[in-house]
């Protein structure tokens, strides 16, 4: 019997070498540099579909493609989840211009914020008062505001690394502008774009109302980087100029779309749900390549990389597609509806919604006991160049999944041409490159395999080992 | 006296704090990617000036703009170092194509290889025959090649990380492809363009004769990656196609150039040479901008934000601005050659030539001892998210610098979409990002800060702290 036993420990040590997790790792970043799907997927859904706003027919689209695609993969299970979604459309494209003296115009480059309400159909012209912040729209009141349009123009910081953390500090511009502005009177906001780069493309993005009664709400729009600066200098050189602009964008009611889900049964803990998404809506300017084509073609490439490079997992795999990210998160709550409605244990949710640019690494929402064990992968991830492994925040549509004991993380790429597309009409497949896009999937495929291998924390892992 | 010493450490100690290297690293980034000058000297380096390739116009415009630009900055010195370059033109494009039988055929596309020679007048056709590499190539023998074409196609190979790896591993075929292939009676070379991307764009690089007699020289040719699949398909289809390709390109003699140097004499060790530097020319297809007018820029931009975050240099740091990288290195032999001459002490030479993108850290080339010193600092890194630090190369042009007890080194920017461009006609302003470009100006700038101040190795710096 101890013979036995020791040739079978001595035959699992074997296996055990055979499949390094230095091999296994090999084998998907290998298997997604020569073999990836996710470009060819990339290149239909951004080329063939196109943009992808909630509720489009783009959106429609891509949630047959996906579901389509998964269907060729051999999984245990593809299926839609239903979930109502709001509806936005743009409407024809927006005008606006400056009027520095009567007769006296120049040409500037707009887009309506999504969520945003219309000019008058003849479009709005007033004065325009620019400030930097909520305070100095606090400072200045209703006397110098009401009636007036509203210019908010404080830019991202270029000195910070990460370009998101410039985002955060900017953001609220865009999404409370007009709920703040409408407390003074204003009749319109112009928001400067969220982008690092001086150039001519505006940037939209979602904005609230909050509880603003329909009566009370005002157009907002985004201007480009190099206009939000004629318009400031405008402004230094003479306050009582004038802006114009027409939008006639519009939200309808609400309409049926899907998440879209595929799954490999675990073969000895099915009950413990991993998941991994991106999501399938996408602004409605560019084509989403970036955001976030590139998520939804790398999530779904995790489940066939897993396949392709032989790995059987012990746990079910998931991977969702989420709709309405951009304007409502609808699918990403709904999911996490679900999943607490039929008490599915979801241990871990990796999210790639970040760009499909090189991948330095992940962010991570987890206990300190399930980083550590992350920190202890560090050197395997070395020869793939990944190095970026922080607490911190993981993705907005995994954001609901929550709980004290799991694991959520956001996939972290470089970010600094990010925002030169984010949201905006060069939002497109040409800016992919598709080896970034590939050393993506492959990263996130392996950071699944070793969270399915070892379980979510020291705790799991060692339950498993004893057993 | 003690109460003197003591009061005169504790001094120190403030002024140490006051001015931490996490401080000096965090001005020096924030210098750059607010202040920066890199990206508009690129601009008008590639938009006005445009390709540089050694003897052409564009290069001696370079050494006037780049020495010009140089002089503004208050340097302590700027001069021109003489040095006598090939000089290689192109001449009319080049046009090829395959046919498949008498009078079908498919044009593809070429690029003369710098260096070569040019077709007969009316142009070279003759029967093509694929390799891989040199041992398929010898086993064929002049039997089956003489009176041929070959055609090398070995692709770069898609897993490997560190994209100059994959590059390294092919560029023999394009070097040497000639000459070995005239062993056995080849009257042409069309060599698959070293690039990772399946695209239309031919990719020009040196190439060499050895001590070829000029009458055995054959032509050679580089074909874009996705001719060189069709070629191939081809010939897998149907063995005796021939292949025609025209290019009048020629070696003329030799002219004069220069290498543009800028120097800080240095406060305390004027003796000590730091030289930062990249190449001034490029291949003529594109305008050079990721190679290596971004390293040409950076390494202006190191002495100027030294400058401005108000480091003076105990050291001579010297930007060093090479002519003939990419087809001689007659640039940077001239530097050493000199240096030598002069009995100058270079103890540190760092090389951009790696193209503008994400920096992600550098190789060096060093003792064991220097290297350490250079891990020291790894956390002083962190947050602009550099981490590669390893050993291995650094660059071509301060190759020839080498000593048993200097510091090479190379900086290491993300190389996925490096071979997309690399001497190629998309090698284009419009594939430089700002910020990237910038972040490796700072990252530049901040490894000299330390080696300057710490001296090159442990010996040094602790010498300098006895005195």
């Amino acid at each position: 019997m101890k013979k036995i036993l020791s040739i079978a420990m001595a035959l699992s040590t074997l296996l055990t070498v055979a499949q390094s997790d230095e091999e296994v790792l090999k084998t998907i970043y290998t298997q997604s540099l020569t073999n990836g799907k996710s470009y060819d997927w990339l290149n239909h859904l951004s080329n063939q579909i196109g943009s992808r706003l909630s509720g489009s027919l783009g959106a429609e689209k891509a949630v047959a493609y996906t579901k389509e695609e998964l269907e060729t993969l051999g999984l245990d299970k593809v299926w839609l989840q239903p979930v109502m979604v709001p509806r936005w459309v743009r409407g024809a494209k927006e005008y606006a211009f400056i009027e520095s003296e009567r007769g006296k115009t120049s040409t500037v480059n707009i887009c309506a914020l999504g969520g945003s309400v219309a000019t008058p159909s003849l479009g709005l012209k007033a004065p325009i008062v620019e400030v930097k912040n909520f305070q100095e729209l606090e400072a200045l009141g209703t006397e110098n505001i009401e009636g007036k349009i509203v210019f908010f123009n404080r830019p991202m910081q270029a000195d910070l690394i990460i370009t998101f953390e410039a985002y955060g500090g900017c953001v609220n511009q865009r999404y409370s502008g007009a709920v703040e502005a409408a407390k003074y009177g204003a009749v319109g906001v112009i928001v400067r774009s969220m982008n690092l780069r001086q150039d001519d493309l505006p940037h939209t993005g979602s904005m609230t109302y909050g509880d603003l009664p329909v009566e009370k709400r005002i157009p907002s729009a985004a201007i480009s980087t190099n206009d939000a600066n004629l318009l400031s200098t405008m402004l230094t050189l003479k306050k009582d100029i004038k802006f114009y602009f027409k939008q006639n964008c519009k939200q309808l009611k609400d309409v049926l779309s899907y998440n879209v889900i595929g799954q490999i049964t675990g073969s000895e803990f099915p009950d413990e749900y991993m998941i991994v998404g991106g999501h399938l809506d996408s602004w409605d300017l560019g084509d989403g390549s970036h955001d976030d084509g590139a998520g939804v073609v790398q999530s779904m490439d995790v489940l066939r990389l897993l396949k392709e490079s032989g790995i059987k997992p012990k746990r079910s795999i998931r991977v969702v597609l989420f709709m309405n990210e951009e304007n409502g998160l609808r699918g990403g709550k709904k999911y996490a509806e679900e999943a607490i409605k039929k008490n599915e244990n979801h241990i871990f949710a990796l999210e790639s919604d970040a760009g499909g640019f090189t991948p330095r690494g992940f962010s991570f929402d987890c206990s300190d006991a399930a980083f550590d064990q992350v920190l202890s992968w560090e050197s395997l991830f070395k020869p793939y160049l990944i190095h970026y492994f922080e607490k911190g925040g993981s993705g907005a549509d995994v954001g609901p999944l929550k709980s004290e004991t799991n694991v959520l993380a956001g996939l972290r790429p470089d970010s600094q041409r990010y925002f030169d597309h984010h949201h905006a009409s060069n939002d497109t497949f040409d800016a992919i490159n598709k080896r970034e896009l590939e050393l993506g999937a492959a990263t996130m495929t392996s950071l699944v395999y070793l969270f399915d291998k070892y379980g979510v924390n020291p705790i799991n892992a060692s339950k498993e080992i004893k057993k």
